[in-house]
């Protein structure tokens, strides 16, 4: 019996197969049947915009969303405006890949200023949102385990992330439900629901017992012990239904061949995810 | 001039300095002029629980707490007997060390039931609650970090142990505050606030960036990213104004001679915590 969604659901975000370059993704992904990626931004600055454009779309692929903006707090103003301009880059590079969906990994305090780095947070989508309205692109803040605070993002659980898209309407800022950030909340199952129609994006990976490296020690799902069904179920309850993408960092999988990741991805996603 | 409070207020947690036997650490405590010593229970079981005592109040040392009860989820019947009768155990060893706190870790999940530990752990601070009131012992529930989960507690935020706390008397079951573990929270200070009198211990050690080691790799106050003034003076604002237990777990640490992580622990609570 398969337990997991179909796979025309499936969306490879590029950082599973790091390893391998754009065009080498693009077509991982056809050999494996995929239809769906997520590119990160360096991988698509290797080649250019327009010409990841073009790769993407000529291979029949579609772009779940781009990962990613954010990374918003900085000790003065022209680091904050360096950050502005690059995230303006962010929602451009968005529209041209022909995706509605920017992901925001907000960035981590400056120092000890917890609280100044969530109002930083806040003000630098502000200043982002008219900018992205104008090009159809909807940011989806995503908030991470709070074991990266100090290197990825002070947003740290689904509640807070719901409350910064709430200052927002709700087909322009949003969040992403990433289940290897959440999944420990109490308050998962409740902030998944309040997120309803403003969940932009759904990812998946399993926590590894141990978890050996905090940044690029994801497991593949089924491997841990994240109960993925049960989060799925508890998204689509709260209205969605778009792609899925698959996000495991892992150190170990870049070291070998990319098309045995996307097989052992594609295994998982039908068996657990 | 000196930011932290008074070394009255130092409470030396015993894995600090896990190299040292309990009668070490008793010596280590009185060459640095320290009064309050929070021990662990394999340190004590190695002397004996009444000689522990002796020894402890023999130097002049009083008792902060004692660490630990909790571990409750387990995959069955027999699992869950051999936890309470621990616990009970955990009570009388409190008791007969003097202090009237004992922390409870609460243990992690069976495999993926997150739901399923929490409800274990609710049901096992029930039996044990009337035992510990017999033995004239306060109930302190520390939650811990969410990187911890899998290891050592389904309990990850403050507001779920302050949920807990509340279905018992408030001077029965508490909570404990360790900076370390609740730094990033965003709703910490409202949680402080709303636990009260129930805060019936406050610990520190600080964030390290990088952290190397999820489980042994805390840093001394000062050297890390943890905003531990804000957050003591929230402690203190609650109404908080009891022993403050440094519980420094570091390897490295273990690896030096007791003394002198004992003298950078006296420097580091006057200068930082």
């Amino acid at each position: 019996m398969r337990a997991g969604p179909d796979l025309a659901r499936l969306s490879l975000n590029q950082i599973t197969i790091d390893q391998a370059s754009l065009p080498e993704a693009i077509d991982a992904c056809g050999r494996a049947g995929l239809t769906v990626i997520a590119p990160w931004r360096h991988k698509v600055a290797e080649v250019g915009v327009e010409r990841a454009a073009e790769l993407i779309h000529g291979a029949g692929l579609r772009v779940s969303s781009l990962c990613r903006g954010g990374f918003f707090p900085a000790p003065d103003p022209a680091g904050r405006r360096a950050a502005d301009a690059d995230n303006r880059a962010a929602v451009e590079e968005a529209a041209a890949l022909g995706t509605d969906t920017l992901v925001l990994v907000c960035g981590p305090p400056v120092g000890r200023d917890v609280e100044g780095a969530r109002a930083q947070i806040l003000a630098g989508i502000e200043r982002l949102v008219p900018h992205a309205e104008d090009h159809g692109v909807r940011l989806a803040i995503e908030p991470l385990h709070p074991m990266m605070i100090s290197e990825r993002s002070a947003i740290v659980t689904l509640g807070e992330a719901n409350d910064l898209a709430e200052r927002f309407d709700a087909h322009r800022v949003g969040v992403v439900v990433d289940a290897y950030h959440v999944w420990w909340d109490p308050r998962l199952e409740a902030e998944i629901a309040r997120a309803g129609r403003r969940i932009f994006g759904y990812h998946v990976a399993d926590w590894l017992v141990p978890t050996t490296d905090r940044l690029e020690g994801r497991g593949m799902m089924g491997e841990g012990v994240i109960d993925l069904r049960r989060i799925r179920a508890a998204v689509e309850r709260a209205g969605y239904d778009g792609p899925i993408e698959v996000e495991v960092i892992n150190r170990d999988a870049w070291a070998r061949p990319a098309d045995d990741i996307v097989a052992e991805v594609c295994a998982a996603f039908l068996a657990a995810a």
